[in-house]
């Protein structure tokens, strides 16, 4: 944290209401609150529906709001004095981060103000808060980051879970991930009987690690109750394949994979720009293929799909990557807007809760032996 | 395993001698023998020097070589009637794989017939097999598959490790990943001083699982004795990057990474095809681009990078990708040729050997608190 530790009122303070309103945590972005503020613009230009609370120093927020516009009536600004820092660690943050802005953003879901929170922080520290202030959803462990990966899949896109919010997962949160990040993209995208997939290093069911094999049995044993299709494990080269809709796997995997395959993309962008620029005749050919490339381009572009949704929690928390600029930043905030707009918030709490019950009824109706890993995962609740 | 559990002598035996011989299971991939014998035909039209003794059902394996003349006088032929499957259960290939091309294929090393073995098969019973037929060198724990990855180095690639010889590693074992990894780049890379990276979730000393705090300590303590220099935590955005020549990680995570990266990979060259074949203008650009895209192609082929080589055994066993096709098993010919040629296995046992030297004397030499865990990992040989 820097800063001094201190929160004042609101300096300015557009009418909001009619808007679905996003909080905004202004900093802690690798560039700073002026990418973040060009991000909301660009959001405020394409969806006249959201309004903003931008949190932050005042004195830096006001002149950067100011030379934009469109922000000057669907934008709020609350003056925050302290700022979270990649450098914090989450333990520090829960302790002393009351007078931060991301604090004070998370607050605004909490208390009803905002129907999602935007952040581009410190991961650890935002995934800490937001537990704090937001709690677990009942039923749920260890709440999770969802991405989106860009995939063959005809939606274009497989959901993996969990990407970063915790180092382990054993197999029951393994299943409850499973129940969140379905949920997720029934939601979003409209699949009505997602396949889901299990990370493991092969597709046999005598690979991996212990916990992998029994995870492996209690998603299998829920699929039809929560309504999904378990595809079994999957391996890294199905992230973006089209075998499964949604991969599930703890956060330390996870976390490489995205970062394995971002690092490798843009290997590949710069290889082909390489390319593109070696010669006369590859320049005039990168000309006559401009509308074709730009489409590649589009398609391949990491921050369309900026923005990882924590589930498991009461409320929205969408973390837009440290490094994000406007484009980026404006991804996110269409992303928590989406989900506002289609009360996902309310939809996963009653989606989980329904599968809670559920698995608990067939651990009541069936074969107590055969059952029993699921009442244990549906039963344990160690909030 | 398949087939009848018998083997009988060589039916065609040319003259090898003079030749750097290179023994070739000829079963096990996923497109059978023949893209495997089309795959050394590549090698032999491009290496003179080459021997190779390969190994399968002789009824299946003599058509096949017959068509290749450029194979008639450097390959022999093996009769072996069992074949490991993709099915097999490494404990039980362990217990009952005498009879099969694998097991024969690595004989061949361990008797000093061959300078290394290449295998398209199964790679949990190829490290099994190669674990039980060559041994571990001395101080080494957990052998590890090492592969490069493309990368923005100088060099065009880094070395990561484990990528799936075993799903965990111990602190102790990263250890010894890394001074593996440094001897394997500079040898074949000839890089003085490697830059070694562990993996993690972020760089920050104070993230990740605990295994990987106390192999930081480790891997930073050894890294002046064993001639390398230690650029910390690392995410999986380096691994295609350029801030470390060598990456270090557990096999579950590793393995999980390369699938990704590959899957990826794939992803986009589909995308970038696409693209080109969309319109008549774009189809002109293309034919215009060829000998750029053509570099391109090449540059991020991954056949051209094909072969995991094992590290930590007596021989040199390079593991070929399963779907490898005949580019991919010549690439993995030509780096166990490559590999021979530079006496590889010799060196690497004798790094190993001098950096388990060097820590015990550091050990012995300073303060034994600090040095506890590198005498420890040097001293524990537990083979």
């Amino acid at each position: 944290m820097t800063g001094k530790p201190q929160t004042s009122p609101a300096q300015t303070a557009p009418d909001l209401s009619g808007r679905i309103v996003i909080s905004v945590d202004a900093m802690g972005g690798d560039a700073g609150p002026s990418v973040v503020v060009a991000g909301i613009a660009k959001s405020a230009q394409k969806n006249p529906e959201i309004g903003f609370i931008l949190h932050g120093p005042i004195e830096q927020l006001e002149p950067l709001v100011a030379r934009k516009k469109v922000l000057k009536d669907c934008c709020e600004i609350r003056d925050v004095r302290d700022v979270v820092t990649m450098e914090d660690k989450p333990s520090q943050i829960m302790r002393r981060g009351k007078g931060t802005s991301m604090w004070a953003a998370i607050d605004c879901v909490k208390n009803g103000e905002a129907a999602g929170v935007v952040s581009c922080g410190n991961t650890g520290a935002l995934m800490a808060l937001s537990m704090l202030r937001l709690r677990k959803l009942p039923g749920v462990n260890r709440p999770a980051i969802a991405i989106l990966w860009p995939s063959r899949n005809p939606q274009g896109f497989n959901v993996m879970l969990d990407v970063g919010a915790d180092v382990k997962a054993d197999a029951e949160d393994l299943l409850q991930y499973a129940l969140m990040g379905t949920s997720y993209i029934r939601n979003s995208m409209d699949l009505k009987c997602p396949r889901v997939g299990l990370l493991n290093v092969g597709t046999e069911e005598h690979k991996g690690r212990a916990e992998l094999k029994e995870a492996y049995q209690l998603i299998s044993r829920n699929a039809e109750a929560a309504n999904y299709e378990f595809v079994g494990f999957v391996e890294g080269s199905d992230i973006p394949g089209d075998i499964a809709d949604v991969i599930v796997t703890d956060g330390f995997t996870g976390n490489v994979a995205i970062k394995t395959g971002e690092g490798t993309a843009s290997l590949l962008r710069s290889a082909m720009r390489e390319a593109f620029e070696y010669s006369f005749l590859s320049r005039v050919a990168a000309l006559l293929a401009y509308t074709s490339l730009a489409r590649l381009s589009k398609r391949i572009d990491p921050r369309r799909v900026n923005g990882g949704v924590f589930l498991g929690l009461n409320g929205t928390v969408v973390k837009s990557h440290g490094g994000a600029d406007a484009t980026g930043v404006s991804a996110a905030v269409k992303l928590a807007f989406r989900l506002a707009q289609q009360g996902f918030a309310e939809k996963l709490a009653a989606r989980v809760a329904s599968a809670v019950e559920s698995t608990q009824d067939d651990a009541t109706s069936t074969d107590s032996n055969v059952d029993a890993p699921i009442s244990r995962a549906a039963g344990d609740h160690r909030q």
